[in-house]
């Protein structure tokens, strides 16, 4: 277990010891520490030696001249030089914030980014402005369209945050597949079968066998088959895509070039890294923002108040059960699995950071 | 089997003699015929009886003052006076175009409006200005967040229009439940079971019976179960919702009107009418129209030349089955089921159009 602040000054130490200036170490390890903090170890610690490892093959630049490649009075799009994906989307969201400032709305999709941990970081960001923020990202390619067998599309995520009064903020932020590809691994380690409705083998025929993408296998969209919808998640996913990477000139679909090192560079490219888009609307565009809040507390109570099934306890407003976690984790400190605290070592030892395994 | 043009004719007139202006005639005819030509017929002639119930129950306006209630460089408010759904949604998204033209893009939240028929004729109004065209709205009540019984939310479906060069542009159209409502209706005449993922029963248990919604059951949201992702799919109705009533001042949720007249008015409103939301993005805010549109068909061939699945022909583009269906069905004549002719002779003859069952 470990505290907030020691994997904080970690981090920081990383990012800085890779040559990052220290606002651009500091911005990255907040997104990090965010991941961990919600409850979602997968984009948390457990990154850090990927980042490490793109920054050793020199696949991600830590002094990038970002900038606005094109504009108009509610977007622009942004250029971030091969920067971790961290900086460019936090600056992205930053300008897209400003373009809202001034327009009422400000929208800005990104090229030539990485990976940029979670989506809800960035939406988040426009709540204290009394914004709604949105946030999404291709990625690489694991998933089929509906009725195919190539792997086309990202898990992309969407993540929407909605300020709300005396309630805790909405905040959805989820990826347009059934469940995260963490899951898939976390099962293949337990040795555990999964639900039918997530991958498919190499013919198309499901499957509940959790390591099926090592073997031509690939994720599904969300609906699972074509009966239950999966067309709709593959237009979720298709339209993330196509704001991210076709609006701003980044790599669409199959091209996104991969977030960990030990896949090779892709010797195919239709654009510049990974693609984002983001949006922000200022609530007082629309109306007062002080009765949106009060409404969005009446929405929210109207849904906090909905009838459980049978079986159930309660319904969650979207971000309810990351903000719990949150609370948990800042009191009772964050849990690093025994090999990620041994590979945070090795890399502490690499850059001369300080680290103990605990 | 009738024509195009005569279903037309017969359908502007019933809204003319319902009063409406015939420019606003012509356009709510224009939205209905796009449903039968795509495909849709369950948002065809099978819903004029609805409006024409809804008309003499003196619970839509034919004759609306509407107005934008606040505004923005890239935004407004729009009030529809109770008007036609097609007519405030139609007035709507071209607000988002004209915003759209001066500020990169536009964005429309409008109350005080009725059921608007398919999402997608909106959407794809943005897309012969070169812009890509956002529509979505909330609906009648049918739906049940994870893990509740309760009926809070409707079918709520998102539209996404994005233009292509060469190709037929990419049009997504899709409610954020597995199937559309209609579908249970038609499994229950044809006394037909369901598959499991669709509807719940009035505890919250699976069901396969279609007609389970009248026995207090409830429809699932995209994704079905918990472990299949239905928490997704009720972030994304949640935020139609949020989109189109807590920004405008529409009914949210439980709330929104019933689309029929023979369900009463509610007691109880939060606001004025159902909401609707509406976006347009320049292309040319982002990057030259014709360079996306080059790699928008790039983005296509690469997603048409995806291998299909074992027993599948071909993975589709979102909009070609639709398009598809509207060639054949532009060449062949249009289907109307026997009680759906005699409901709209019923209506002829009381509004004096003429109509012949065919």
């Amino acid at each position: 277990m470990y505290t907030f602040e020691y994997l904080e000054n970690y981090t920081r130490s990383v990012f800085v010891k890779m040559g990052c200036p220290p606002e651009d170490a500091q911005l990255a390890t907040d997104v990090f520490m965010a991941a961990e903090l919600r409850g979602l170890p997968s984009h948390g610690m457990i990154r850090i030696k990927d980042y490490f490892q793109l920054w050793q093959a020199k696949r991600i630049n830590v002094r990038p001249s970002m900038k606005i490649i094109h504009e108009s009075p509610s977007t622009a799009v942004f250029d971030g030089d091969g920067a971790i994906g961290m900086i460019a989307a936090s600056r992205s969201m930053q300008i897209a914030i400003e373009k809202a400032e001034k327009a009422g709305t400000g929208w800005v999709s990104t090229r030539n980014s990485n990976h940029f941990g979670i989506a809800g970081y960035y939406a988040m960001m426009a709540l204290k402005k009394d914004m709604i923020g949105i946030s999404m990202t291709n990625a690489n390619p694991l998933v089929a369209p509906t009725f195919s067998i190539s792997r086309l599309l990202g898990t992309n995520p969407i993540a929407v945050a909605i300020p709300a009064g005396e309630k805790d903020p909405f905040v959805a932020d989820f990826s347009t597949t059934p469940i995260a590809r963490g899951k898939l691994a976390v099962a293949a380690k337990q040795g555990k079968k999964i639900p039918e409705g997530y991958v498919q083998d190499k013919d198309g025929k499901p499957s509940d066998e959790p390591d099926i993408l090592k073997e031509g296998g690939s994720m599904l969209t969300l609906g699972g088959d074509y009966d239950h919808g999966s067309h709709k998640g593959y237009c979720l996913s298709a339209i993330v895509d196509i704001f991210s990477a076709v609006l701003s000139g980044a790599n669409f679909g199959p091209f996104v070039p991969p977030s960990v090192a030990y896949l090779p560079v892709l010797d195919e490219k239709v654009g510049e890294g990974t693609g984002h888009f983001f949006g922000a609307m200022r609530i007082d565009a629309f109306r007062p923002a002080s009765e949106f809040k009060a409404k969005m507390d009446e929405w929210i109570t109207t849904f906090k108040n909905a009838r459980p099934a049978e079986g159930q306890d309660q319904v969650f407003i979207p971000g309810e059960p990351e903000k719990r976690k949150e609370q948990k984790i800042r009191e009772e400190g964050i849990i690093v699995i025994p090999a990620v605290a041994k590979e945070m070592k090795e890399i502490a030892a690499y850059l001369g950071v300080e680290f103990k395994e605990q």
